[in-house]
């Protein structure tokens, strides 16, 4: 296979596509949504003997067992899939929607309406879900897709976009709307993301190692993060009550997601009261703490920590801590060593609150809550493509909004400019 | 002088600075603004004293009189430079703006707040009223700015900068949190659309050729614009009176603007009766018409245009023209030829009208307006650093808003997921 030549063909026919799919009616794009889920309900034997069959090589393959877990379909993850179609047609649908009107001294009235970005790449690991899950988010936001799983996955990614197409089919949208790599051959990736004149922005989802090769190499934007290195700081003026519970939230609730805590910052005057505490609690989930010299006088168990442990995103039960002076040292740290996702203080002063979510750069910025808020259906985006670190065009959790840009628009009744 | 290493230095001053200027308050910044008008309107004897060498400097080396023209300060223009301060200081301030607050179900409050971008370069032409209008825009948003103008202005780029420094001292900002660069050499280019540490977007302003060769070698975002090949089509629905008088405005209220209409589209319906007059009224301002051959045969005067002019912006009096089916092809024509700036559709018909606004990808899209509306004052924007035609981040004409991002922020009371 001619691997440059099938990609470029992918390109042109899903730039061809984007122009009807950026124009469907809402009513459109939901009946295919609703179409395909009902495929892959009726198909569902047919997915999950593809699944098999990749299961069965992966294996043969030595791949490990928490891939081969995300890699295995269930009735009950199908279902989900069908279910996960149906939500996404039932979010409202953020094309053509216009804001902020308003009229002019010249009598002209300008405002901004919402439109799609036009043709999305989606490069992500070896989970056949998030095949359904990218169709359908960059469908309903008006875009034209093109996805790239795990090679692992390439059946039953084939046979979601059998079911996908028929979803396209049966709404009267062009079947290219939707186009799921066929090929295996790790020289797709290299095309798909140097082909400015077919794809307008590639979304990577999966590991760090991943998405620094793509965003490296790209040719066009690339909407990502890379690190979670999330931080909780205890106020001098926090109430302990939640301070307790939201670093245990923050650290314990799951370790292997980007939203959780990796650094702990307390305040002097009240780190002798409550790290000891603290500490008890995160020792009671198994969480070992790499400190400060004034942590490790405070929590004899913890040991010494590094200048990278401050750098480092664990995700896993291991969580580095620093006695800081005030929340100007406190911002300090972040500054030097957040990766720019997600931090919260725990507070009681106002004043401070505000400094806070003023002047920490980051995506999220919270008041006493616990980071593992920083999620697209907790923000009430009802749907997440991703979390963006950058600070240019979609910021934080990315759902279908991310997935569109806009345009001015001007009404006029004949007016010229003078 | 090691420019590398002097760009370096510059990078870091600017990256310390822009914290400062990130959390300064709105009083502080108008502050300088205001200090900043004061100091230029008192140094106006200096600033025209090194205005005159640069000029004899450019006089000796041959520099053609438009560019001579754009160099030259006179005591109207400084007057005009430190008004331009002054207005700056009138919009409203964007950094810290929260908008979109909602109550989720969990209990915390999720909603945005407006950010600078951190620390924006500027490269431009030799227009030394650039440096103070760049300097407000950057200030006002709340970014550090490192500002290279053309070499010629290179003594009054100096002089403005000693007042910028001035005035940031007297509101007891950084004075590093606006930087004019000291060389004229041009390998600080180099360094400075490289410096992805230092600088977080570049915006250039002047000559296609200068905005190509930066966007190619820029390792951070460009907000930019090349090409304004800007359309205006008179539908079948056209009210003629308007269409004439939208044409008029369009193409010939200035020829060198990147917002003036470059081809001319119109209904083959409606071209019979209206197109002769059109050509008349352009044949008063001394436009040359290019067009297609149902354009020739109703305008014997008219030249044949080829595919080369319907992809030109000529920035004169020239315009091409061709006779269309109707709004589809107007828009299959747009989608080929446009460079995605500005297109104004004339109809009196509510569908084909909302259509033409849906369905054509620009960053301004108009009806019965004339192209030349797009302009962040018109807007309303108060101010503008400059018009961008990509997707990402700013679209359109660029004021205030565009040199900032957005970082969502929680609320909290306690609240944990689970």
């Amino acid at each position: 296979m001619d691997v440059k030549n099938y990609m470029q063909q992918v390109g042109q026919a899903a730039r061809a596509a984007a122009r009807d799919v950026a124009r469907a009616s809402t009513g459109a794009k939901n009946d295919a949504l609703l179409a395909m889920a009902a495929a892959i309900r009726q198909r569902s034997a047919e997915l999950l003997a593809a699944n098999v069959a990749d299961v069965d090589e992966a294996r043969a393959n030595g791949l490990e067992a928490a891939m081969i877990d995300r890699l295995t379909l269930t009735t009950k993850s199908i279902e989900a899939m069908a279910q996960g179609l149906e939500q996404v047609a039932t979010l409202p649908d953020p094309v053509g929607e216009i804001t902020d009107m308003k009229r002019r001294p010249s009598g002209i009235q300008v405002g901004k309406m919402r439109v799609p970005l036009g043709v999305v790449g989606i490069i992500y690991e070896a989970r056949p879900n998030v095949t359904a899950d990218a169709a359908a988010l960059c469908l309903k936001s008006g875009n034209a897709a093109i996805l790239r799983g795990g090679k692992e996955a390439i059946r039953a990614n084939q046979a979601i976009a059998a079911c996908v197409r028929e979803g396209l089919k049966a709404a009267g949208l062009p079947e290219t709307a939707v186009q799921v790599i066929e090929t295996t051959d790790r020289e797709a990736v290299g095309h798909l993301i140097a082909m400015p004149e077919y794809v307008d922005v590639i979304v990577p989802r999966g590991g760090k190692g991943l998405i620094e090769r793509i965003s490296k190499d790209a040719r066009v934007p690339v909407i990502k993060h890379l690190d979670g290195n999330c931080h909780v700081y205890i106020d001098t003026d926090a109430d302990p009550v939640k301070a307790m519970r939201i670093v245990e939230n923050s650290k314990t609730q799951r370790y292997g997601t980007c939203n959780t805590a990796e650094s702990l910052l307390i305040a002097k005057s009240v780190a002798g009261d409550q790290l000891p505490a603290i500490a008890r609690m995160l020792a009671g989930h198994g969480v070992e703490i790499r400190g400060c010299s004034e942590t490790c006088r405070l929590v004899p168990a913890a040991k010494e920590a590094t200048s990278e442990d401050y750098a480092t995103e664990y995700l896993g039960p291991i969580i580095s801590c620093k006695v800081v002076a005030d929340v100007d040292a406190a911002m300090e740290h972040i500054a030097r060593y957040s990766s720019a996702h997600t931090e919260s203080i725990v507070t009681e002063n106002y004043t401070t609150a505000m400094r806070f979510l003023r002047e920490v750069d980051s995506a999220s910025v919270m008041v006493n809550a616990s980071t593992r808020f920083a999620d697209g259906f907790e923000y009430g985006l009802g749907a997440e493509i991703g979390i963006s670190t950058d600070k240019f065009h979609a910021r934080g959790p990315v759902g279908l909004e991310g997935l569109t840009s806009q345009k001015w628009i001007v009404l006029g009744n004949g007016e010229v400019r003078s």
